[in-house]
């Protein structure tokens, strides 16, 4: 019989580990849009080699969703003002996308056009060079 | 001039904040439907005290996408068999939705049916009593 021990949450298990990179045209968080479908170019996914297994399975053509993290946003903040807009009023992030926020997880929603090894062309994708990337699921 | 200076991704940096709790009838993985569209039940999700400003502007009626962190999964796995069938050939953990991942974030769209101050009952959710929030944003 398989005895199930309680794993406790620690802050250690909550360390996230790096799988991949953003290799983009998009240089600072200025030159990018606030969102993939608002003309966004396409960009490279880099998978470390690690982790190149995890990708079997995944082709041209398929939905996924990339998870980021966004390297460059501040986590102390807790509200907004949405789209940086001055005349909009002050926002609790949850109710937002901004990418300040206490864990700052970027969902892109990209079709892949091409796969090379562990390298996949994704798009269209708002995130900068060298943003990090957590996670990677299919679309449901 | 503000000088922008560049901050390096360290590992300290990506370590996530749990700024919430699913409190769920459902009690085990065993017990938990594998998407929340297969049957899964409301779920009340308690945002940490220190959090709570960031949910100013989160009503009932919204759709939002909760991220959690599946403290019960396995960090270790790279292929699975989707849905835990042995009939199902091993295929990468980024082409499936298997909580057993390098970093097991879930993703869960869900509608807020009730909003009692910090408490959002959302649904339907297949997440487990006691699962950690990372996360909450408006669907796009």
């Amino acid at each position: 019989m398989r005895v199930k021990t309680k794993r406790p949450t620690s802050l250690a298990a909550s360390r996230l580990k790096v799988v991949g990179v953003i290799r983009s045209a998009l240089k600072t968080r200025g030159d990018a849009p606030r969102q993939g479908s608002e003309g966004a170019p396409d960009a490279w996914l880099e998978v470390r080699p690690w982790a190149a297994r995890a990708l079997d399975g995944v082709a041209a053509g398929d939905e996924l969703i990339v998870i980021t993290w966004f390297h460059r946003a501040r986590r102390d903040v807790l509200k907004v003002r949405p789209r940086g807009d001055l005349r909009n009023p002050l926002t609790g992030v949850f109710a937002t996308r901004s990418p300040d926020r206490p864990n700052p997880l970027g969902l892109h929603p990209v079709i892949v056009r091409k796969r090379a090894g562990r390298r996949l062309l994704i798009g269209p994708i708002e995130a900068i060079d060298g943003t990090p990337v957590v996670d990677i699921k299919p679309v449901l």
